[in-house]
């Protein structure tokens, strides 16, 4: 072909998965999905693609300029989605007559603009599961299960899901007089207080965010307070209406969790801010223990109005997103990614044309006994053929020769040990999986 | 919020898969993917944009055309991945070092800006298995027989994988004086010789390909060969190395797709093309029996010189692809797509607040022995509860009321039917397993 040659090379924040971290990669959010249809979460997905302002405007200018955004050979102003929640949002305007709770999730890529840095992509997969139109704060106590059911089965023995609740933080503003955009800004400040210490948040919310002394004082000591002892946070909030409706949704989303029987895996954290301001209600964060520093593996919360957004009617929905990159990592660190560049359990050899078609029957009962199994594509000498089972990672190579044909049987070669065997093809399947 | 009422829509050509459309889908391509790896084929992802210049001119200008390209934030010349091949041809080149044969499968959405139409989408989902390094017909066969096996998996029992050689047909144009461009001319219209018919076909040659009468009575001649009777090919090509070659590959793929039990299977098709210029080799397309009016499912070939782009040197492949689209309907028309909206196979009723923790508890126990289970999310009136499982299309119901959870058990209700038992909450989800 006379086409010039061209560099290969990938977009800068942007990454290629090759088989040996797609593989477990798709393994672990195979038992994701497993585990989130397990609680009646249904599978959806929406386009890559959306008219620019069905996206715009939701997450602030700050995120608007993160947007891909571009005109289409149609004219049409375009974006690549930003995250999930937008489009579902979308998604229920268009569909008012799902019904309700619905209950969706929803594991794909979303794309941002941003600078990449260690950890950041500008590509990245998000894993959502919402629940929308549900008022109950079981719904709340659900996701909260259900995220605690995903790290159970992903063998993470020790986590903390810690739990908030919006209301009680506006209710505090609101004690010291802060609000809107400024209350935000507090709130961004409180959720760097497990990074940067209670000295520097001080500091931060006095100079960053002009509060005084005295609501300063205020701000730490409503996070000193201890919430899941009776009365304290309703003797904080005594008259204030937002303040005690807040504790009294915490105290009714830790019940609702409890007799699910996760009661130790939840904590209450005052500190849980989130950062966007779309929360109104529950709000949580994942910590693993021992990598409490890669930061939330998992977090999400209440949101009654960015739903509503096509309808104009509130639209109650709360949900919980693993981060799926820091979750894979964080797994990693913890022994509990097995590590596989091959999907194929044996590689069948082919001793010559004339066997051949002994080779393929091998591999055909070793596939439908639900082994995988590849035949080696070519034929001739054994070194080669297992010097490739040994590149791809196959663990067992089996060797069918004329002789051992003529007698019924095959070797089986397990290329680690070197060790081998001579059996019947009958009892090829259930040697491979019972090694 | 104040946001601006903005109307709820999707690009034209693009898609949301609600629940009752992404579930069976899922379930198809898990399927698909379970018979890709009992062959040895791992998974792969690559970005969906990538530089335009990586993208570019693999199609010819008409492709290019159709690439959604634009200049990113940072002014790079940017495009979304139009197929799956040339993202592979390229991260082939990145990463010469991986060991070969590789065999990798991938499926994910690609999108092309051209005009949608009946089953013609700009966002759509595209699968495919590619073995890259082989050059051994073994290959071709092997992807002729997962092809075979994925519509085994699925259900369907009657199709034909339709084998053809691309030398074959290279070598007929060459007896006839046409090559290249106008080569490839004649193939798209060969191609369409199963729509339009001989008449048509003829009619196009003679005007759109500017082939003499003499030239359209050779096409002809080589279509109506019995390519399959021993000697009839090898007599047409006589002395021609490029047709003899064609003949002895196409023998040589059909005795190793016998070999592995695929014989009924396919077919022989000398009018099979593909419009591609890029496959040099064996090509094959395949059609559902009752359903050849929508045209192939599954369709491929060899292709030796696209994934050598990027490195300079040869990189044989050959690779099958499923029309995810196509497919589906064909299996819904077969009745082989099983209709669920819903993943929930149990709704578990919640009589009121002190029963709650028996409902969430019978919810773990399904879900432990595998019954997806949801908890109504609220208390109180069980005909609210029975009207939302109803319209959610979950099949049971299970009610666990005071005086039954007294007892140990609970009353288990068919939605359909109404029928209803009373029984030890360890039965239960034995029960809806076995139903």
């Amino acid at each position: 072909m006379a086409t010039p040659k061209v560099e290969p090379r990938t977009l800068s924040g942007f990454r290629d998965y090759l088989p040996d971290v797609m593989l477990p990669r798709q393994r672990m959010l195979e038992r994701v999905a497993a585990v989130f249809e397990s609680f009646g979460f249904a599978p959806l997905s929406t386009p890559a693609l959306e008219y620019a302002e069905c996206l715009l405007g939701k997450y602030g200018d700050e995120g608007d300029k993160l947007l891909y955004r571009f005109r289409d050979n149609g004219d049409r102003d375009v974006a690549l989605r930003y995250d999930l929640t937008v489009p579902l949002a979308r998604l229920m305007g268009m569909n008012r007559d799902l019904p309700k709770p619905f209950k969706r999730y929803h594991i794909a890529p979303v794309w941002r603009a941003e600078r990449p840095g260690r950890g950041r992509f500008r590509e990245f997969t998000q894993c959502d599961v919402d629940i929308v139109g549900a008022d109950s704060l079981m719904a709340d106590a659900e996701c909260i299960a259900v995220g605690a059911s995903v790290l159970r089965a992903l063998g993470v023995e020790r986590f903390e899901i810690r739990v908030n609740n919006r209301k009680l933080l506006t209710a505090m503003l609101d004690m010291v007089r802060v609000e809107g955009e400024a209350a935000l800004g507090v709130l961004r400040t409180i959720d760097k207080l497990p990074k940067i210490g209670e000295a520097a948040t001080r500091e931060l919310l006095r100079t960053e965010n002009a509060l005084d002394d005295a609501a300063v004082d205020t701000v730490f000591r409503f996070l000193a307070l201890d919430a899941r002892s009776p009365g304290t946070l309703e003797a904080f909030f005594e008259g204030h209406a937002t303040g005690l409706l807040g504790a009294s949704e915490l105290r009714a989303v830790l019940q609702a969790v409890a007799e699910q029987g996760f009661e130790g895996s939840v904590a209450v954290d005052l500190s849980i801010a989130r950062g966007l301001d779309y929360y109104n209600g529950t709000i949580y964060e994942t910590f693993v223990g021992g990598l409490e520093s890669i930061g939330s593996v998992m977090s999400g919360g209440r949101y009654d109005s960015l739903l509503g957004l096509y309808t104009g009617e509130a639209m109650p929905a709360v949900g919980i997103s693993l981060g799926v990159d820091r979750l894979f990592s964080g797994l990693q660190e913890l022994g509990l990614i097995e590590a596989r560049a091959s999907v194929t359990q044996a590689l069948v050899t082919v001793f010559d044309d004339a066997t051949r078609p002994h080779s393929y029957a091998i591999a055909n009962t070793l596939r439908a006994a639900g082994v995988s199994a590849e035949v080696f594509l070519g034929a001739g000498k054994l070194k080669k053929q297992f010097t490739y089972a040994d590149r791809k990672q196959i663990p067992w190579a089996v060797v069918a020769g004329p002789d051992e044909l003529a007698r019924g049987e095959v070797t089986l070669k397990h290329l680690k040990t070197g060790e081998q065997h001579t059996l019947p093809v009958d009892a090829l399947a259930a040697r491979i999986r019972g090694a």
